[in-house]
């Protein structure tokens, strides 16, 4: 098969608030082949300076737009995958956004190839890499922000208790914002809403910055609420402040690598940084198949990796190929707050089933479709002009 | 001081080739202020994909842009610009161009400080960090591409030498793409024509990816012609790679660090990739301060720091303000065969004087002036459009 066209889409809601609310807007990507198969993929990056990434113009070799790698190639096989983002990355070796933006073609080749091969994701890497073709379900933990206060904290707690969620997720918001002691109410009030026989997770959103002496107070205060871990209490490239945090001994697990835009700085935070919990984009890092390097990494050195995805169920889905076949894996970034975009984005999202496990679907490719009927409300063209050229001409949705 | 505007202006020669010269095209960025004193820097990077940076959409509290970060603050102080880096890179988490794109505003927000002040911007570093305050000569080395053939790069080689340069870096180009002997024959070439007396570096364009063991091979090959270092043999972010062609004990010198676009990068390939000489581009970091920590770090760590700059001497005076004051970094990388548009840009270059040498100018701020009417005919006015917003429009120049 040719590739013959390479497009992203810029989604938003009406309206874009200051929350670190990741599902607010979107990027989908889409390939499509001489042979009338697409593939979609999704960045959790900002859209419009990722698409300027698929048709900047040439600055010289090592700056050419991810459109001009990519159109006009062969594409066949996973290897075929492996070579075009070696080509990709090779040719864009000056942009620094390069894999933010290239995340949701790579993902969207992995979609064309399944397609093709009449298989799922999960297994093509499987037979890629040697490694077990059988897929476990997983524990999804509803990721959620912070209230504004313990008491909205707790009422959002109970709420996601009330619906079945053993795990979730409270992060950002006010959390590092106003001492200890509003800190420890916020955690208290999380975990009395999830009640005791749930797992609760903490995401401090990098809000310690490089002081890993308050970091590790907090974790010690929080430590009688039992947390799963306590994410991102640290800036996501404070690798030393993370080494020194650990050499402390904290005695709740530190999670954090959801900034990992490279398969180093996953390794770097693994290796250097000592944490316990590897959170990894594929939306971020370069796709799919650099965040199962990160897996087989984890798997190496001891540690646990887990999925960060604040965006739809494409992105869901991309994230539970990469480590559905590891049963000891088991958690699950399941996105419980999102946009109404976001919501609309597949027509079949992952439910959770009766026994409150997601289980991957074995359709071939991603195993999702794109509804695209119902996102059109929320598409936004972008046009851009260079001098007198047409640099970004937005394709029909 | 108020900011008032914050502009980039990307600049571009009629005709963009492949070739790994950076001084094709180039993005430029002038701050004002309320009191009438502008900045300028320069970014190395694609140029609209930067520009996205200073414009796009919220997309969530870590995505916001440059513009919104700055224009209204108040600026007075060389803290202030810390405090501003440290606002624009909070707003800007979730970009990753965000140290590409930011690099050009940091470096104007010096040279306002400086003309505010009416001081150097090594002095202003130097009183901020108890440094010393006495700017050195550096001895420049011309930075060319090899000639495509041995022949070809003997009479660049003689060139330079004949041009009076006591030492000349030569890269990319043909370089580990026809094997080991095309190799040492370009190598010999550049040693002939710039003579013994002369010093030459080697610069292998990141050709051997993760292959530490040609890398090693051809630094053996090499070192008969006694170069001052091999540069970027590897991939960037190839750190291990980097550890096990150190650990092999290379006779020649290791230099890389130009793609390091964050602080962390310059660290990691400092203390876990183990090279000599680390090179950075204030152009690419996010501007002049990280730089200059990146120069404290190579002092504590005792290997040398060279400044990459493949720009026009307004990037170059950038890089000398980092450290000027170390008299043991003598070097200094000197484009010496620009474009046309690199050559204009600034009034007033960096001459060598006849002592082969070049010192920086104590003028205020940068101590360069921008030519703008030289510049215009290379200026490449973006518009950039999302739905019926315009997202960026053009001011002119």
């Amino acid at each position: 098969m040719k590739i013959v066209s390479v497009d992203p889409f810029y989604l938003r809601m009406p309206k874009i608030t200051l929350a670190a609310d990741g599902t607010q807007d979107t990027l989908l990507v889409r390939i499509q082949t001489d042979e009338g198969i697409e593939g979609w993929g999704e960045c959790d990056a900002s859209p419009l300076v990722s698409i300027a990434v698929y048709c900047c113009p040439m600055s010289h070799g090592n700056i050419i737009n991810i459109r001009t790698s990519l159109i006009g190639e062969t594409i066949d096989s996973p290897e075929d995958i492996l070579r075009l983002s070696e080509k990709v990355l090779r040719n864009a070796l000056d942009i620094q956004q390069i894999h933010h933006a290239y995340s949701g073609a790579e993902i969207a080749l992995w979609d064309i190839i399944g397609k093709k091969l009449d298989k799922p994701i999960y297994r093509l890497l499987a037979e890629m890499t040697d490694t077990s073709e059988t897929s476990h379900p997983k524990l999804p933990y509803a990721s959620v922000l912070f209230g504004d206060t313990p008491e909205n904290t707790y009422q959002i707690a109970k709420g996601l208790q009330n619906k079945g969620y053993q795990a979730a997720k409270f992060g950002w918001g006010p959390i590092g914002k106003h001492g200890e002691d509003n800190d420890v109410s916020l955690v208290r009030a999380a975990r009395e809403g999830m009640g005791n026989d749930n797992q609760i997770m903490i995401d401090a959103g990098v809000v310690w910055g490089t002081d890993y002496n308050t970091a590790f107070e907090r974790a010690l205060a929080f430590s009688e609420f039992s947390p799963t871990w306590l994410e991102e209490p640290l800036a996501p490239d404070a690798i030393d402040a993370y080494s020194s945090l650990k050499s402390k001994k904290p005695t709740v697990s530190i999670a954090a690598g959801e900034g990992s835009s490279t398969y180093r700085m996953a390794e770097d935070i693994i290796v250097n940084g000592g944490i316990d919990y590897v959170q990894i984009d594929a939306g971020r890092i370069g796709g799919i198949y650099p965040s199962f390097q990160v897996r087989l990494l984890a798997e190496q050195t001891g540690i646990q990796y887990v999925n960060h995805t604040f965006k739809s169920h494409l992105s869901l889905a991309a994230a539970l190929h990469v480590f559905v076949t590891n049963p000891d894996f088991n958690l699950l970034e399941y996105p419980a707050a999102g946009s109404e975009l976001s919501e609309c984005i597949v027509k079949n999202p992952f439910q959770i089933h009766t026994d409150g496990l997601v289980r991957i679907t074995d359709g071939p490719g991603l195993g999702v479709e794109i509804d695209t009927n119902r996102i059109k409300p929320y598409f936004t063209p972008v046009s851009i002009q260079a001098d007198s050229e047409t640099v970004f001409d937005q394709p029909s949705l």
